[in-house]
């Protein structure tokens, strides 16, 4: 018997269909092609560096020159932007509709030098040294008070929407808060309003309750495939001390994130093998102070936990989906985390015969 | 410069982006592939009839025997329904959480014993028929109390999830109001209780002064692309004179929809060389007497105003998008509309100098 479910967050019911006769291991048939060469071919990788718009951030260990070789991580502006970084958003109507000029940034966060580099290859430090460059230019971005919010998301593999397949990740900065944003604001203002308590804190809290649904649980973060996830293998990744706000994170908060991000891919490369995936990180809004017109966001900003969505892209998305934002879900979220831990549990015990320190 | 415009109906901005570097005939690269024969090996074919369940209508102008040969359009169950038909919904709480049993109906609407028709190839009498289809069965599953919702959608090509290439349509009856629909419902509710005018009337009053984003404009219906269009070559179909309810619509009316459904997914195919779409049928929900719990969506649906979103599959959606439920759209819905307007043009100058009637 299939189950409705609604999503505690934002009201939207998903159908969970897992008795539509396939298995979880059955969606591991979706391989990412192997990323080719790499070299002057690639615009992103070492040696390439004329080739993208002059840099924005980096980390040079040898304090090299930015723009030339020797960096670990590196961050440019998108060469074909979707937003442009100059001029006033100038609001206005026409007619009964709504537009503004199309200002914001759009920069690409290369990853690695290493063009065949995966972010499920590890090891965390490096994953971290791509998560640090994230926090910088979202710190930069938000000092601009044009931007109401930046997405930060990585589209890894081809059904994910990736073009390129060095390693990177990207970063939109957007005069405007999203739709789904918006939501899960006015969803975790409502309940703090009812209960004086964090929604995502409490989704913590229920889900280690319930234990069938998580899949690694930390000192700092919690992995979990949320109970009524849109699609297979989805994953929620928190911490779970209450933060609101991605650009606060410590150094060793961010290695602890980095570490996680790292086993969540990694595990679900061996489970589905190698699957094309998108994740987004979910943050506050910028607070900006607007004297005499209180942003209805920045200030409700507290009650908001930031997290990072992990989707697979296993199944194919079709008309219902785009019609109604209604989702079927084949693999039940208590199947797909009870095959993750069972991976995780096969590899605790190959690291433990092997001498290696053991995950969470 | 690229322009952030909001939708008028749901609270959500879309980026279009017209300047990176693509024109509107840059998307005609992506064809489905041409229908295989069909025949025995396809459960949906004349002959076949016995692969599938039962069906639950018909039209059979010989009075043939249900579930043999002979029909025209044939209704049955979906084969690997994501929900079931008998059953209680069961609401209940699980922690913090929602749920209820997947009961619901999931049927095919098989438009033609013949595999290679497509709906593009017509004629409207025959498109009419599998109109005649959905639309009795919404009838039909309305009766049905458990219900509250039928999203009608057709998905034509691989990239739009189509798995059967043989012309078909579904028709999901589930127990709650999808997100997107009730998202729609509040906004036609606000509108009306702000200005006493259907939000719908409105925007085609407001798309005709403008002119520029319409592609069709005939005595009964307009076919406009949207202001906001999430996806190039978008198109929104609404009849003119205000109705709430697909259910309603008198033969005449339903003949005139097959005309510019049938027109406009033959523009599409002519302008984007068979491309995968999906569109989808919005109506009001199941207006369910509920004696003591008055229907919120029910007392409203007077406000609703019935369309179609027809959503060619020309372009890859990736994590910006599913984070954020934000959409960059790289063709300006004007420049797609005057892309197909051509289209027609040339269709009916050629019309002409054969001496066959001419479209509006």
């Amino acid at each position: 018997m299939s189950e409705l479910r609604k999503d505690p967050i934002v009201d939207r019911w998903v159908i969970i269909a897992a008795e539509r006769g396939r298995r979880p291991n059955d969606f591991a048939t979706q391989h990412a092609p192997p990323p080719g060469s790499g070299g002057a071919s690639c615009p992103l990788c070492e040696g390439s560096e004329p080739k993208t718009p002059p840099e924005t951030w980096a980390i040079r260990p040898g304090g090299t020159t930015p723009n030339t070789p020797g960096w670990q991580v590196r961050v440019v502006p998108n060469k074909f932007p979707a937003l442009q970084i100059e001029g006033d958003v100038n609001r206005r109507g026409l007619g009964m509709f709504d537009l503004m000029d199309g200002v914001g940034a759009h920069e690409v966060i290369i990853e690695s030098p290493h063009h065949q580099w995966q972010y499920a290859d590890g090891p965390a430090a490096l994953v971290d040294l791509a998560l640090r460059g994230a926090q910088a230019r979202l710190i930069d971005l938000y000092r601009d008070t044009r931007f109401r919010y930046c997405v930060i998301f990585r589209n890894y593999g081809p059904q994910a929407g990736a073009s390129l397949d060095h390693p990177h990740s990207q970063i939109i900065a957007v005069p405007i808060t999203p739709k789904r944003v918006k939501e899960e604001l006015i969803a975790a203002r409502g309940y703090y309003a009812q209960k004086e308590r964090c929604l995502f804190c409490d989704i913590i809290r229920q889900e280690q309750l319930l234990g069938e649904r998580v899949v690694i649980d930390r000192e700092q973060y919690i992995a979990l495939s949320p109970f009524a996830a849109r699609f297979p293998f989805e994953l929620l990744v928190l911490p779970k001390q209450h933060q609101h706000d991605f650009r606060s994170l410590g150094d060793a908060q961010r290695l602890a994130l980095a570490e996680i991000m790292h086993d969540c891919l990694r595990y679900i490369r061996t489970a589905l093998g190698n699957p094309s995936y998108n994740y987004v990180i979910n943050t506050c809004p910028n607070p900006i102070p607007r004297p005499g017109r209180p942003d209805q966001w920045g200030t409700i900003a507290l009650d908001y936990h930031w997290h990072i969505d992990v989707m697979p892209r296993v199944t194919r998305i079709a008309g219902f989906e785009w019609g109604t934002d209604f989702y079927i879900n084949p693999v039940a979220p208590e199947a797909a985390a009870q095959f993750l831990r069972e991976i995780v549990a096969d590899e605790n015990r190959q690291r433990q015969e092997e001498g290696v320190p053991v995950d969470g």
